[in-house]
């Protein structure tokens, strides 16, 4: 239960009860994701306060955990498309339905956004609640520690595609935490051979080399001399900053060709002093992008029952009790990539 | 003739002559751009200090002028799109025609991209002498001074149709100099009719107001509530900053509804401190843009011969000798908004 700023507690909930439309799943694995540390570190960010959500009716305190996967115990009345001991993974995703994102179809963008694990109890639980259409069914070769990296890989999938790449183009990624990654195996999924991580921690860069990426250091090298001597001068076809430093952002717009993109998929906590004359000088562009809708999440789950998805040496679990020392801690200092937890261990 | 920082000289040159491929015009008007202020005050910048530019050969000192319109009075061997007499336009890059941006038809981002009047002797000149394929016929109805805003004004068309608009788009333009008011009549004639143009100015309110436009004081108005209010919440359907100052590009990131586009046509002389979250919450973007080609100088001519543009309360022609007192300083104090020379005045 997170009551705010540095205060989590551990404690023991009534089991929740499932209403019409809804799902009750047991949560196997719930990954820890960035949006959760600024909450315990510098939030209440996303969750209310006081005010309740308008779409799901909580405030704080509430359970944390937006990223998990877990086994269907019960449905309510009328929930036909999923049942009793489906794998899944879940779109933790409230909207309205009635804003014009919502109407066109970038429900991703609703003007009254909600998430489950921040605007209602989330996956940090043996059990939670959720909408059945939130609920995606996992292929059996899916185990549920990939299950709960569906959550973030979609938003990663969803970056790549805005990057307008195809298979023959190149790309660079600025970053090589869990969605720098997540874009390596999205990029790759989509058939570019040609990608490029940019990473100045020695750890992360070995972790991802160690899968097959192949990686840049900015520390020791000028990454834009590097790209144009790679291209012929041309530029990358796709930039993504997934680190959210100026220094990433001003590289990327020197390394991208004439009209094409650096895709921004990082959470900026000030305005970055950007060059835009970049931009205007090759017609270039910024394109922001936040989330998925179930369409990326459908292209996650296919790429990753075809075994396109590597968790090796980047991808632990620990029991619920080890959240704070274990998880946040270790992920806050740079120590770990993604630390899932196991809710009834 | 330029000789660098506050430093025009009028000078006697010889007239010059044509080569094959090559076209001589009696300048009738040269507009002074933006540019040649940035030249004359804080230059040289594009204008070649002493190796010569490797399209044109040309360095310091040379004729200024790119904005100009003028009567053929020569044409080289093998010349036949064009002939003595014609009423023509300048169209002035100078390109390779090798580089992919030339190769793939965007020879406005030419690697090795030349203007006439910046890195070749230019309008600001009795006569002066550019290839061929810079040359675009104006129909009788188009007057010289109208033909020496044809530079500038496919400028503000080519941006404008950058913001991937309709006839049913909604725009918001910041700022009301010669290229924000040059966007209002491309978005005009692209069939949009609601256009808000922002601009602190009185005098430049006042001069836009009186040719039809709609605009926003940011000075006494808040712009993104005003247009929340206007659009039911959803923003403007495309931004275009033609200020090129940090509160513009700050608020209209602030004003575009999601998916859309901030198309910054201006010149930034260092990093804008620029909100990207902004884009990443809503999907937004951030589009550069720069000149034109042919097919937007084709079209703002096909518009002037229809009478689309108006250069009443805005536009003033000076002899040659006031380019500095009369032209520059009133410009660069905002006492102007455009000033044509008339060469042969």
């Amino acid at each position: 239960m997170y009551y705010g700023n540095n205060q989590l507690r551990i404690e023991d909930l009534p089991e929740p009860s499932v209403s019409a439309g809804q799902v009750k799943i047991k949560v196997s694995r719930n990954g820890i994701c960035g949006t959760d540390l600024h909450e315990y570190y510098d939030g209440p960010i996303f969750v209310p306060k006081a005010e309740p959500h308008p779409l799901t009716g909580k405030a704080m305190p509430l359970v944390l955990g937006h990223e998990f996967s877990g086994i269907v115990t019960a449905v309510g009345a009328d929930v036909t498309d999923v049942r009793e001991g489906d794998k899944v993974a879940v779109e933790p995703i409230y909207r309205c339905g009635d804003c014009r994102p919502c109407r066109t179809g970038y429900y991703n963008l609703c003007n009254c956004i909600g998430f489950h694990g921040l605007m209602a109890d989330g996956g940090m639980a043996e059990y939670t609640v959720v909408q059945h259409n939130m609920v995606h069914k996992l292929p059996d070769s899916v185990s549920v520690e990939m299950g709960a990296l569906v959550e973030p890989m979609p938003v990663a999938y969803h970056a790549a595609k805005l990057g307008s790449v195809n298979d023959q183009s190149r790309a660079l990624v600025f970053g090589a935490g869990p969605i720098g990654l997540g874009l390596w195996f999205a990029l790759r999924g989509m058939g570019l051979t040609e990608i490029d991580l940019v990473e100045p921690s020695v750890a992360r860069r070995q972790a991802v080399e160690a899968l097959g990426a192949r990686t840049i250091d900015p520390t020791t090298v000028n990454v834009a001399d590097l790209i144009a001597e790679k291209t012929n001068g041309n530029g990358v076809d796709a930039a993504y900053d997934a680190a959210g430093v100026p220094a990433a952002v001003a590289s990327a717009l020197d390394c991208i060709g004439e009209h094409r993109a650096l895709v921004s998929v990082a959470v900026y906590d000030r305005p970055m002093p950007t060059p835009l004359l970049n931009l205007v000088l090759k017609e270039r562009r910024i394109q922001g992008t936040i989330c998925y809708t179930a369409d990326d999440y459908r292209a996650v789950i296919d790429l990753m029952a075809k075994g396109h998805y590597n968790m090796t040496g980047w991808v632990e679990t620990i029991p619920l009790e080890g959240i704070v020392t274990e998880g946040f801690e270790q992920l806050r200092a740079g120590r770990k990539m993604k630390i899932l937890i196991d809710p009834s261990a």
